[in-house]
């Protein structure tokens, strides 16, 4: 759950550089597990056999899967969002709703997501949602600052934000670009009109 | 996963019986290990436990964890939905929206769905959903034999279905009546213009 740098360009010498190399194993071996194994074997001895360590070490550090999974995908979705500033609130959407596509429609993404919603609960829920309505946020409040009058945060996270994580967590439908440009467009119905 | 009654009137006898009962009993156990432990212990041994049966007898008919519990997401969400009717299009869409605000916001339903999401791949997501777009299907099917002009399937799942999932799955805000009003509001803008 602490925020250690997952550099691993430190030297095995120095305890911080050891801890952040397990932690940086660890991780791995959880992506590796969650997206090639039955679900059925994600435990925290396969975890740290995959990942070369002892399983002491894994429970000691993170203590349950549940909480190992939440902090993967902390350190997964959060700090990668680049919020779009392409100059209309239309356009920053769009690209919102096309890079969350994309990320959500990339396997490993959506393993980790499933299994961190499956045993992380409300920790690891908010670690999946990770910065993305912050994001939405921002984009709304550039708009705001243009003189614009952008639709409420939770109007556009129902209308963006969820379908998007429905579909790919709940069906087995393809997160198309033009899909998504769909879920802006009904956002921002009068925009061109 | 086989449609096998779930009825526990069987004596244990009757080979049916027994089996029903052994489902019924397993299936229980599956609710209370997910909503009561730590999802750490999702695991088959301890289910079997719970249940009262073999484990060999839970890995003969399920096989692994996640096929177990897309069976108990299949049972628990499918049949149980009754399609609004009330007259309106409005109206069914609000009471739709009620009645699966209402569900999901059970905490033992929702440590169900995320348990199977985590666990039972795309047929546990499937399962999930059940009937639910079924039900939605229906209700934007009778509009039209009443002459209205509904929105698309896929338009009503992205702003009906997919809020209420994504609230409850991924974030800990309540699913309010007021709020899944206004997702049918959004949805139905010029109604009562």
């Amino acid at each position: 759950m602490t925020a250690t740098t997952s550099s691993t360009s430190g030297t095995a010498s120095r305890p911080g550089g050891r801890s952040a190399k397990v932690r940086a194993a660890v991780h791995r071996a959880v992506q590796v597990v969650v997206s090639e194994d039955s679900l059925d074997v994600l435990t925290i001895p396969v975890i740290a056999a995959r990942a070369g360590v002892h399983a002491t070490t894994v429970y000691r550090r993170w203590g349950t899967v549940g909480d190992l999974l939440a902090d993967v995908a902390t350190s997964r979705f959060t700090g990668d969002l680049v919020v779009p500033d392409t100059g209309s609130l239309r356009g920053d959407l769009e690209r919102y709703a096309f890079d969350l596509a994309k990320d959500l429609g990339d396997p490993d993404t959506l393993a980790l997501v499933r299994a961190t919603i499956g045993t992380g609960g409300e920790q690891g829920a908010a670690a999946c949602r990770g910065e993305r309505e912050r994001g939405l946020d921002a984009i709304l409040e550039r708009e705001r600052a243009r003189g614009g009058q952008p639709p409420a945060l939770e109007h556009t996270t129902d209308g963006v934000l969820a379908p998007l994580y429905y579909r790919a967590v709940f069906t087995d439908l393809p997160l198309t670009t033009e899909w998504a440009r769909d879920l802006v467009a009904r956002l921002l119905p009068d925009d061109d009109a």
